[in-house]
């Protein structure tokens, strides 16, 4: 059996990461810090965490010799991404041990899933509805209201999957849209800002939370992360008291990301639940230069069965998303006193492509 | 032609390495945060470098072959350590721009050469005479007086390739020790503080130096910096004016090293040059966690034809190394706050070995 209780990793030990994009080359640049490996395994031979480590799988998620033969040269697995086939998943776990529990992807795979799995929590989301079908989605509209957002409840991301339905808007058309996936419908939140949270579980149940990330996205795609976020401590509170919450009800190993929205009314400062991310995230990437630890050797640490670092803000951090032609103009930031590049090595710089980012610490200014 | 000034590299491009330790290890990581990739020439097959890229050479340095298939796979080609042989750097410079200048290695090479050339410059050193034989040694002893200490014109470091001569020593058994090889005498100065100064310059010969660097060594090895030195601004300011001034008279290009001794007579400070190291060096390990750049990023950017960044240090800072059996001891460093662990991913912890490193970072801290 492989289970968390299993021994935990020696220096120079492989762990298998399938994926390989941007999140799994950082994750193996994290793990080669510590002394560890990773074999990458990803369907695209244009993978650009294939550059950074000496084995890579090139093959299909459901080539099965390919993961048995991925498994055997693995000490531990772990994914880069949400979607990983649940058969995949299945076959690795009876090889190696699986961490995050892959059972968890059952439940974040599926917008609806997800949502009845944080509310029943007793964490606050948007108001939805399931939309399986055209009546099913009008009855949504009926409790909702409008305007009100239309997600496929399976793969969406960056945007992707998604259809706003405005007070005069044709229901119908959007879920043609959507090419008639079952779907969920969100009521539409009026929020004062986005935040996030990036917890870290080991696998002895320690939690570590970086600090609250306040988050602003452009076409639906993270533009900028600053940090601290600017809410009141017991809403920074509170937002990690949820992240952490999530991460212990999945019995959670590994870093696990949380989007969510800071509602006002009046006064009162609320927190709804956007997002349940099983993975590092981008709104994550400050840790790299601005923290003690990053998110990404916060996740090997955990997976490895290594203790978790105690994550310490190395001052006010600005992290700003390279997207698409953007990444032309590197060179603009290497000049920027401060500010650390990074490029994923990722060949066309299509549009909303994720090409990489730059950090800006200020040290000496915690908040 | 291949000269500097060829058009910088793309992102994407390939910097070839010759030598795979850990400092082609960590040259190889800060280049893939660019988005550039490392190709690893080393004649080890247990090269740790090799674990972080996707293209190495595992031949021997006069295997042309090997060398001319490196070359054409390379954008421009580095080196991790000073004792490249003299005709590897001939034939590659033949095929690809090879930076810093091999040429420099000549004079760094060799004790002799390397302190003349110092010397040249109007810095001081400690006192020295050449001991090319045994008639040349005890002339040597005469001049420089005991105690002394003999070292090998080539090939030495961390202590190795050097003996001391005590007051009523044998210079003689020490020439034999030392395989009757080519030496020079160095007068043993008497020293306050060990320290150092790693200065980065740019192909347009931009200089940019870190902070000075505090060194402890023991068994002649470094075992802490601490940063910034306690040394008084005059002294840290000379410091650096020496080394910007040997790299500006090398017209070097990439990471260099000078460690020096800081010299007290009464309530007078001065400095020393002790050694040039052209390449990135141990005492600049401290950059990756405790500075806004990397001694490893600068020396990639001045390869790749790129501007340097500014450096901005983020605290107060010290790094331990992990020599030797030292290592098995990594799970202790994991836990403690603020200490960011680096395993080399080397094999056997043989004693002497340099395994791996730890930074502490006093963030808010700056002197």
């Amino acid at each position: 059996m492989f289970t968390r209780a299993n021994a935990p990793l020696s220096p120079g030990a492989t762990i298998g990461i399938l994926g390989g994009g941007q999140l799994a080359r950082m994750l193996a640049q994290a793990a080669s810090r510590l002394g560890l490996n990773c074999h990458i395994f990803a369907p695209d031979e244009d993978s650009c965490a294939f550059d950074v480590v000496r084995r890579v799988t090139h093959a299909a998620y459901d080539d099965q010799d390919a993961l048995a033969r991925f498994a055997k040269d693995c000490d531990a697995i772990t994914y880069e991404f949400e979607n990983v086939p649940s058969q995949t998943a299945a076959f690795l776990s009876q090889r190696r041990l699986v961490l995050p529990d892959p059972r968890i992807l059952a439940t974040t795979q599926d917008r609806l899933v997800e949502k009845e799995f944080v509310e029943s929590l007793g964490i606050a989301t948007a108001p939805y509805a399931a939309a399986g079908d055209v009546p099913q989605l009008f009855e949504a509209v009926r409790r909702i209201g409008l305007p009100a957002i239309l997600k496929t409840r399976r793969m969406g991301y960056d945007g992707k999957g998604q259809m706003k339905i405005e007070p005069d808007g044709d229901a119908a058309a959007a879920w043609r849209a959507l090419h008639g996936a079952p779907c969920i419908l969100e009521g539409f939140v009026s929020y004062e800002r986005e935040i996030s949270v990036v917890v870290a579980r080991g696998r002895d149940g320690t939690l570590q939370s970086f600090d609250v990330t306040e988050n602003e996205h452009r076409d639906h795609i993270l533009k900028i992360s600053r940090v601290p976020a600017s809410v009141p401590q017991p809403v920074a509170d509170e937002a990690i008291r949820i992240a952490e919450t999530i991460a212990t009800a999945f019995d959670y190993v590994g870093v696990l990301a949380v989007e969510m929205f800071v509602l006002r009314d009046g006064t009162t400062q609320s927190v709804l639940v956007n997002e349940v991310a099983p993975r590092v995230h981008n709104s994550g990437h400050w840790t790299i230069d601005g923290c003690t630890v990053s998110q990404f050797e916060q996740h090997i640490r955990a997976v490895a069965g290594w203790p978790l670092a105690q994550p310490s803000r190395l001052g006010l951090v600005e992290m700003t998303n390279l997207i698409g032609a953007e990444a032309d103009d590197y060179a603009k930031w290497l000049t920027i006193p401060g500010a650390s590049l990074h490029l994923y090595g990722k060949g066309d710089a299509t549009p909303g492509r994720k090409m990489g980012h730059v950090t800006r610490v200020w040290s000496g200014m915690q908040s």
